[in-house]
């Protein structure tokens, strides 16, 4: 259907010079190693099993490296400590088996969900996500009650759907961008840098304009054939929602 | 052979009252959160895939936040982070999924060899290993030339072998203790504390004398019988030597 890592690819290449410019111009080198000598700290959330984030957190650490050495402060150059997270189910053996053998700094991987607390206190650098964000935490629960005007029988998705669907998955979109930002809120440092880059509807565009709209609307037909084939149940499909949410530029800011 | 998981078990019982002693002795709580809000970060060297560990890791917690509460210090109690570490061909996907859902800390998991360095600098608070560290990086080099006095024809380990072989493994045991310290003074904060489980044998003693010599000795007979039966062969048995190393109280101080 839509070939998600290449995507992931070109949204992280397309992405490297965001990250250039936030670090180059937003980190303050000095005020890092006043306080001590400590690690360098990045999180990849969402990270899932490369190499788009190994590629990633290498783009990051050549860029703080880069400002480091242009400011003059080579010789105070932090380690680098990479934590990996995705949820629990993530293949974190295969992550780990395939990590770069020669990787300028010390990995880890953290299993849970990005809409919880991953991480103590001021206790990153960097947090970077990529592609992971348009994932909800759930189903909106309306969406599954027979009673409710957002009941999306016939459908997987809110593209196309009535308006009280996608407004059920706006809210809930609402509640976990709000959840996740309180969360890194707390774990990033003072002065810690983020960088989320995720799929995005211009504003006011129809949700049913965008990819993943059309891609899922094309999904639900296809599964309504087969129930009407008897494939599958019309139970199965009507309680089936895919669980992401494309957001518009207003949404997030 | 030996119930390696219940003798882990019982070392953590009885190494649970010397973690709280240690805890309650030498842990500067002053000094800890004079140097600004961070997490107490917890490293468990060789963990496997519980639950031994998470066993271990609570023990270290609860003592930690006796020591907080008895001086007074209950309001300052830190965060926890706890770093699961292993081979990076552990199981780590089966760890990270048994998990203790109600677990007083932040989790993740840390791939790679103790022998290396495994974290940056003045990072962990606490460093613990439980049997674990009679584990060798490798078998003895010479051990594996036919040319060599330690060459171990018809045995897989030094019990009962000549002293070349006894001694090829105690140089390497000495090489790998001096390697783990080494790296663990560096990723230690100052103050930090380490607690070491291992296998060992009374000063003196032979080597044939240990529960591993023992067991080892057994083993090497029964694959000598099978290579006289032809089941595998002579070269086999001749190459395969376990890296398993149990030291003594002298060897460790």
């Amino acid at each position: 259907m839509i070939d998600i890592p290449s995507m992931q690819r070109a949204g992280a290449n397309a992405v490297k010079a965001i990250i250039d410019d936030v670090i180059s111009e937003k980190l303050d080198v000095e005020k890092k190693f006043s306080s001590s000598k400590t690690a360098f700290r990045i999180a990849d959330l969402g990270c899932s099993v490369g190499p788009n984030t190994f590629i990633a957190m290498q783009n990051i650490i050549d860029a703080v490296q880069q400002k480091y050495q242009s400011q003059g402060f080579a010789s105070h150059m932090p380690e680098f400590q990479v934590f990996f997270n995705d949820h629990t189910s993530n293949d974190f053996n295969t992550l780990f088996a395939s990590l770069p053998p020669e990787r300028p700094y010390f990995a880890t991987g953290v299993p849970g969900s990005f809409h919880g607390r991953l991480f103590p206190d001021f206790s990153l650098d960097f947090v970077h996500s990529s592609f992971a964000l348009q994932w909800l935490s759930k189903v909106p629960e309306e969406l599954l009650s027979k009673n409710s005007a957002a009941w999306n029988k016939g459908r997987v998705h809110y593209a196309s759907a009535p308006d009280e669907v996608a407004q059920a998955y706006t809210v809930q979109f609402a509640k976990d961008i709000t959840t996740f930002l309180e969360g890194r809120a707390k774990e990033l440092v003072v002065g810690g840098l983020m960088v989320l880059n995720m799929p995005g509807i211009p504003n006011g565009n129809p949700h049913s304009s965008s990819v993943t709209g059309l891609s899922f609307d094309i999904l639900g037909h296809c599964l309504v054939d087969m129930a009407k084939e008897g494939l599958i149940s019309e139970v199965q499909v009507d309680s089936f929602n895919v669980p992401i949410y494309v957001a518009s530029p207003k949404e997030m800011t």
